[in-house]
């Protein structure tokens, strides 16, 4: 019973896993879409539904193994940790979608203009070793690897304030409505670090205890 | 012990509903802060930790609940419910802040103009509608009033949409420093609503076992 219970956990946590490095398959290939405004990218992003699906199978099955096993003390933790893992999860996700539905809003037009290219290249980026460092986290509850998905927070954080700098300059010479969108997207990628550094966090206060800062 | 049980999950319904309750009123006060640019107000908002408080211990009763009455069925999906609508709570807290840290890092100036006010003022005024009506979803559970909800929300998504067009358009008389926090403002109270309406779904779905979309 114990052994049964521990397999689906197991299951469970390599599905969270998986998840997150999926997560920043999709934001990387939003960004690719956004970067060259291919909106024929951008709708395989959004029509892309495997992730939502495994989104929803997780949390069932995270449902049902504290249903049939009632878990009791760190067990139950480790399963309502899943539970909020996979609503971090689903919303790197959403926010993933949010990118390539504005490349598709904007289409045929490019939603950034090229000066900014380079910052968004550089947050895509971010966003899918975030995804994978997130998984590895999951995978392995290791605090090291924790403080490196920090890291990039961190470097998307900064991206994102520098950003802003950037369009709140008096010199900004685009339109206020492609000021706008880049400030949206730069928030969509902030909050995408965001609940990857979440994940981390839970995942190795649920390990050790410790809660980290 | 039943009994118990129920006394301790009306506990927890009981508890959510205030705290949606006092979202609202956070998010009021933030808002005539934000209008009248009052930092006095706005540093208020921003120290308040009573709603912070009441959400981890209610996240940790309703744990104490799992764990020490494993609980199935219906009531399983109560108290995985109720943990979902702190976490919501909760982040309706933090957009209410976000707000008030608009209003500090812009003082003395005022982070709007005039002449988009109004529409906040109608947001401010939505949002706290939106926290009691949530509040009377979680504590009646009448699928009536998630309705009220939905229509709170539908006005919320059309004020954004239509300060969205009021930023983009070529005439926009203000800075695109302005634009940006126009258009980040407006995202934080929309997404407020999002959270409340989130919490008015899955307490109806919880109670009639109908997904309202």
């Amino acid at each position: 019973m114990r052994t049964a219970f521990h397999e689906q956990l197991d299951a469970l946590t390599h599905s969270i896993g998986d998840m997150c490095g999926l997560a920043g398959i999709a934001m990387q290939r939003a960004t690719e879409a956004l970067l060259e405004a291919d909106v024929a990218l951008a709708e395989t992003v959004i029509s892309e539904n495997n992730l939502a699906i495994q989104a929803a199978e997780t949390e069932s099955d995270a449902f049902t193994l504290l249903a049939l096993q009632a878990p009791v003390a760190t067990d139950l933790r480790a399963v309502v940790s899943s539970l909020r893992n996979v609503a971090d999860v689903d919303r790197m996700r959403a926010l993933a979608l949010h990118v390539a539905k504005t490349t598709r809003r904007r289409h045929p037009a490019h939603a950034i203009p090229d000066d900014v290219k380079d910052y968004f290249a550089e947050m895509g980026r971010i966003a899918v070793n975030i995804g994978y460092n997130a998984k590895d986290v999951v995978l392995s509850a290791d605090p090291d690897k924790a403080a490196k998905l920090d890291d990039d927070d961190d470097a998307m954080d900064e991206l994102h304030r520098h950003l802003f700098t950037v369009v709140m300059d008096r010199q900004w010479p685009h339109s206020v409505a492609t000021a706008v969108d880049v400030t949206l997207l730069s928030r969509y990628y902030e909050r995408f670090a965001d609940h990857a550094v979440e994940i981390g966090r839970r995942v190795i206060f649920q390990a050790t205890g410790t809660p980290i800062m």
